[in-house]
């Protein structure tokens, strides 16, 4: 290790402004494409199309359609942050009195733990960091998920008029604004947490244990908003898109993203708030758990007692330099390579992942050789510390890596209708709907095994190296790359409402189908973005469940004990719970969009004739007020079970849940998401009708298509709502647990006391 | 405790004695129902009915579909056995190699483990015993499978026949017949068991440690043919099931078992060997592992040291009382009450449950106090040895039965038609078929909450009072009413199967309504029957996981270790690979049945008009082909994983495996049972049209109907094939990893040792 401290203080700070700019830069780029009303303006060319509307009519419709969209998601976000607020404030209540209580609600400073000679800070002062930390943590994710809906409700009316100049320039707006999502949200998250480290350590000083403890309430903040932001999110656009399709497409035999449907704004503000705001938040927490999970960690390690603040700052350089390799890989996408055709679309997407990989992957091994020390020590509870060496943690970091990379590649084989798995689920709607939802199962169950060996060898060998430590790092090595992650990520929705506008605008089929195919590759996309998550969140949980352990001085989960083994059962059984929940609060929520749809198609005389507007805010209100109530179960159901079983049973009990929910929620959640993925693209497959066995299934209208469309339907609550909530469940309680562990170290298990 | 030796070399093989003479009187009973070609006999009455049928043509008919039916299941079990002869002497080498290569292939005698001054066996002669006690449970499981699958095709046209007669007396053949399944299956089970316990006596003497273990090939030897039974009769039934219903029922409008259907016997003839034979192998299994699981793990407790024979065959009186208990309990159904309703079956089923848990919670008193010394110790591997009293092992005993009895309300309550949760499934069809199914998902992901939280009850008060051997009697407490579970359960395929007959003899439509009615009630019994299995499972294998913990000398199984973690979360995975596996299966061997069944309407002219007979053997024979071919691939995934984990990863990685798949497996096993259930009684509430509110979802043929009729077709695989497979899955796996035990502890890990 050769850097000094200095190095950290300008590197770290330097990359976040960097990454800022950089998304500002792109902003602008993507703002050159005007959606003024004024019909001309650098769009280039005003005239009629075939359809005989003409230019500035088309124009002028897009910008009314975004605006509603952008209006329906502000107001909807708007209401959801209220709710939010309020659960802030209780939280922070909860998290504060209860961490006081430990030390009995007292100001007087303590001895250290790590020296008892020296003083430390009162548990209420540590009790009052870890709350700021989480209404920080809270706020960043808040910030996060609204930035990334601004950004995409800018970009998806752009990337429709780009669509009219050809795919390689839509393609390229719609990139661009999903990258300044991604850097907007890389960058911000590690400048707060480093800010925030820098304020802290004025007061914490020399209590470096104290200091990073408090600091995980941060990575509690940012992942319980992300809970709200995935479920309510999830739910809202899940019940308005199953509800537009089960009315429009199947009884009404309207197109997609029709504008007489009432329920297609709805549909498209839904895009906005589950997958970008929700993905936005739900990523943002990753990234602040496993930070928080690998400093917490190497806090009590010998970094922690040697006071080395460069190797204690190794997750926050890996980020660091993650925003500088990311930047390079985007610029690889906007301005090496040129799209010009729809078949380019998913390699080009998919070459950035293995760009990112392989420049990360050297980045890695730089800043493990300059910023860590030869060899060090991890502490473990109730084991011989562990002696790692510097390249022990590359190895760490690069496992994680590739593992996200292989899991990236697996559920792109498993999603893309370039491939077979897609095109057998196709061809089952030959024999109608049950076959295809049969066959979409048994894709999802098997598009497991692989990113579940992936990730067990990442466990694996980071384990054994450097113990928790390892695992943290490898987490925040599959989140290195976020930025690119996130950018090919919000692409996917970002196309999905490109495509809608188009639909709605009342565009030539040309550019229907240039929106199309874009579409069909941020669906693979989006599933991709939905394995990182899952796939990180179970690294990540890891990571937090041993950081858990050791703050709860347990030295040992044997779950040949009756505590443990239950905990491990009834933790298993947690994820099914919670699908339950929200799935059926999607179910419920969309009869009530159907609802209200047959009832304006019945009452609103000429709406299917188009000469009558639907009123398209009544729907908006329908999934607004559904999920904020539905969210409200599930949330209760994540953030109250580490209390309760904590206070109730133990430690122990609660390690054996955490590990429980882990191993049984990722692969609900993996299949979840790979199942809808599947039968969204064989949906497209079948109306694309690009091959020749597409053709026989086709087209648009016939039998096997009705029965695609059943399955589409039946997977988007599994692939939007409960899939990725998921990864937020496992997180969230390992994480909460985390925060809460003195407390029930202390006062916890009344019911075995008794 | 007062009892002595004799009393268990009398009691235990009297039960068993009296077990199967009770099940030949209800045969003779049954065979009093004559399906002569003679036309009149004692069925008492010959006219001519409504629909122009006369009643010898119709008895003729019976007889001659019963016959197809017979002659079709006993030619798949046929061939089924073929294939598992051969697996059985590949397997049987499989373990006595690998047992005699722990010592070295050596014949001499060696030092006992229980006192080094003696000498024991030699590793080879404990392998050859192990391996012969494999072949008798084997073929005790493949006679059981056999013998429930003559008296159901015996029963079904019997039913049929009655139901002319009355709802009750048709019930009443029906229930007899099942019985005479359970009485057969527990009682012969249990006598097989103990002769050969009392012969292997002969030869081991005071080798109690070396008998029990060797016994344990017994469980394996169950389990491994009822996975077969299982997988290849679950892939049979479904996939000449749902071929059928999607040709027959979507396509061509016909009713389920009508005639003209081709695929209409394989359907029928798949009830007999997939509900019934797979099942009742699959029950006996669970019986023979939990017994042994028992003894095994109380062979190294004090009753071994001390040689207290009574108290070692605790498990072997608790199982011979509830011979006793469910004789009573019968004889409650058959002549203490005479049903006259349709509305009065399912209470009677589920009086059995109650009336068979409460007298059984008396029996298991009184054994417990009579049978067991006061105070005992149970020996745990790195622990300080358990102290128990009689009423603890009580207590756990009961807590089994009742948890079983807790699970199979709650499985009543989610798939019967008469409750909330099957009418909110059926009402999500008026939106279609997604919604249908979206709500079905969720009602089984909600299903699991209570099951899991009894069966973890159950564990946590049994796993503290007596540890390991606490939670093996509370299996066999599950189990001990084994001969009613039995009962009820196959009483469902029997009228499954009186149904199909009643409609394909072409009778009148009172008897279908009766028919369907009995049909109704047998989907929940068949529910509650799964919930029995996978619950009993579940305890069944955490006995059997402790004991091989033990056995393996592992002391701790902490999954915060990379290895034992890692085993946790791949043994998670397994569940969805193996499901991913059956359900593939089942859809394929469905197409293929589906294009054979177009073929058949398409080429034999007068087929629809009812003039020209189908081929039904042809279908029979893709049924057949296809289980046998599928079941080879999951099977081997089962068989395979604890070998090569135990052998190249070792012991520890193979504990944490065995608990993932465990804590995994049983929810996905208990969703997808319920699930199935509910799609199927919903459809089945819509058809019969009793409620207000089921006659605006009606009738047959209407849009909710169809919808209803696709989840039912979804659920056929996941209720039959791929749920209950699973129970197999976590068992089988988990006797094997013991037998296999001492050659993984002297020579596994391979992998890791390099």
């Amino acid at each position: 290790m050769v850097l000094g401290d200095v190095f950290v203080l300008w590197f770290v700070p330097a990359a976040a402004v960097v990454g800022i700019l950089f998304a500002l830069v792109q902003w602008y780029i993507v703002s050159g494409v005007s959606v003024g009303g004024e019909g001309k303006g650098n769009n280039g060319y005003l005239h009629v199309d075939e359809d005989g509307v003409s230019d500035a009519e088309v124009v002028a419709k897009c910008a009314e359609i975004q605006a509603a969209i952008s209006d329906g998601a502000e107001s909807f976000l708007a209401t959801e942050y209220q709710y939010l607020l309020i659960f802030m404030g209780i939280f922070s209540v909860i998290i504060f009195v209860f961490l006081s209580s430990v030390g009995g609600f007292k100001w007087e400073r303590v001895p250290c733990e790590y020296d008892t000679a020296q003083e430390c800070p009162s548990t209420i002062a540590y009790a009052f960091f870890t709350t700021v930390a989480f209404i920080l943590g809270a706020l960043t994710s808040t910030l996060s998920g609204y930035l990334g809906m601004k950004i995409a409700t800018y970009a998806n009316a752009r990337t429709t008029l780009e669509a009219r100049r050809g795919v390689g320039r839509a393609f390229i707006v719609a990139f661009r604004s999903g990258s300044v999502m991604g850097f907007l949200l890389a960058a911000n998250g590690l400048l707060v947490l480093f800010l925030t480290i820098l304020v802290f350590k004025l007061f914490f000083k020399d209590d470096w244990v104290g200091l990073y403890e408090a600091i995980t309430g941060y990575g509690l903040g940012g992942s319980s908003v992300a809970l709200f932001g995935r479920v309510g999110g999830g739910i809202y656009t899940k019940a308005a898109d199953v509800g537009a399709d089960l009315v429009g497409k199947i009884e009404q035999n309207i197109p997609e993203d029709d504008p007489r449907n009432p329920a297609v704004i709805a549909d498209n503000v839904g895009d906005n708030v589950g997958d970008i705001a929700g993905m936005g938040a739900d990523l943002f927490g990753s990234f602040a758990e496993s930070t928080c999970a690998a400093l917490v960690v190497s806090s009590i390690s010998s970094f922690g007692t040697d006071r080395n603040f460069v190797a204690m700052s190794f997750p926050l350089i890996i980020s660091a330099a993650g925003i500088f390799v990311c930047l390079l890989t985007t610029l690889v996408a906007t301005d090496l390579f040129v799209i010009k055709g729809v078949k380019q679309i998913e390699p080009t997407l998919k070459y950035q992942l293995v760009i990112s990989t392989v420049l990360m992957t050297i980045a890695i091994f730089l800043v493990s050789w300059y910023a860590l020390p030869d060899t060090f020590t991890i502490n473990v509870v109730g084991h011989d510390p562990k002696v790692v060496k510097n390249w022990h943690i590359f190895l760490c970091v690069g496992s994680g890596l590739w593992a996200g990379l292989i899991i990236g590649f697996v559920t792109e084989y498993f999603t893309s209708n370039t491939y077979q798995p897609v095109q057998d689920v196709a061809d089952a709607c030959r024999t109608g709907a049950a076959t295809n939802i049969i066959f979409g199962l048994a894709l999802g169950y098997k598009s497991v095994i692989i990113p579940v060996f992936a990730i067990a060898a990442a466990i694996y060998l980071s384990f054994s190296l450097a113990a928790m430590y390892g695992i943290a790092v490898a987490a925040l090595g599959m989140l290195s790359t976020l930025a690119t992650g996130l950018a090919i990520d919000a692409y996917g929705p970002i196309s999905d409402n490109a495509g809608g506008i188009a639909e709605m605008a009342g565009m030539n089929h040309e550019v229907r189908e240039t929106t199309d195919a874009l579409d069909a590759a941020g669906n693979t996309t989006a599933a991709i973005g939905k394995g990182f998550a899952i796939g990180s969140a179970a690294l990540v949980s890891l990571a937090l469940f041993g950081a858990y352990v050791s703050r709860a001085g347990i030295a040992v989960v044997d779950v040949i004990q009756p505590k443990e083994f239950v905990g491990l059962l009834v933790g298993a059984m947690l994820p099914y719970w919670f699908s339950a929940m929200t799935m059926k609060s999607v179910g419920k929520a969309a009869l009530a969009m159907v609802e209200e749809v047959r009832r304006q198609f019945r009452t609103i005389s000429g709406l299917m004739e188009g000469t009558a507007k639907p009123d398209y805010k009544r729907c908006v209100q329908i999934s607004t007020d559904a999920s904020i109530r539905e969210m409200i179960p599930p949330g209760a159901l994540v953030m109250l079970t580490p209390i309760i079983v904590g206070t109730l049973f133990g430690v122990e009990t609660l390690a054996g849940l955490l590990a429980g929910a882990l191993v049984s929620g990722v692969q609900i959640a993996i299949s979840a998401s790979n199942t809808g993925g599947a039968w969204d693209n064989a949906k497209k497959y079948i109306e694309a009708g690009r091959s020749e066995h597409a053709k026989t299934l086709g087209p648009k209208g016939s039998d096997a298509h009705k029965a695609a469309v059943i399955g589409d339907t039946v997977g988007d609550p599994l692939k939007d709502t409960s899939g990725p909530s998921l990864n937020i469940l496992i997180k969230l309680m390992a994480v909460e647990s985390l925060v809460f562990a003195p407390f029930f170290a202390a006062n916890g298990g009344w019911l075995f006391r008794l």
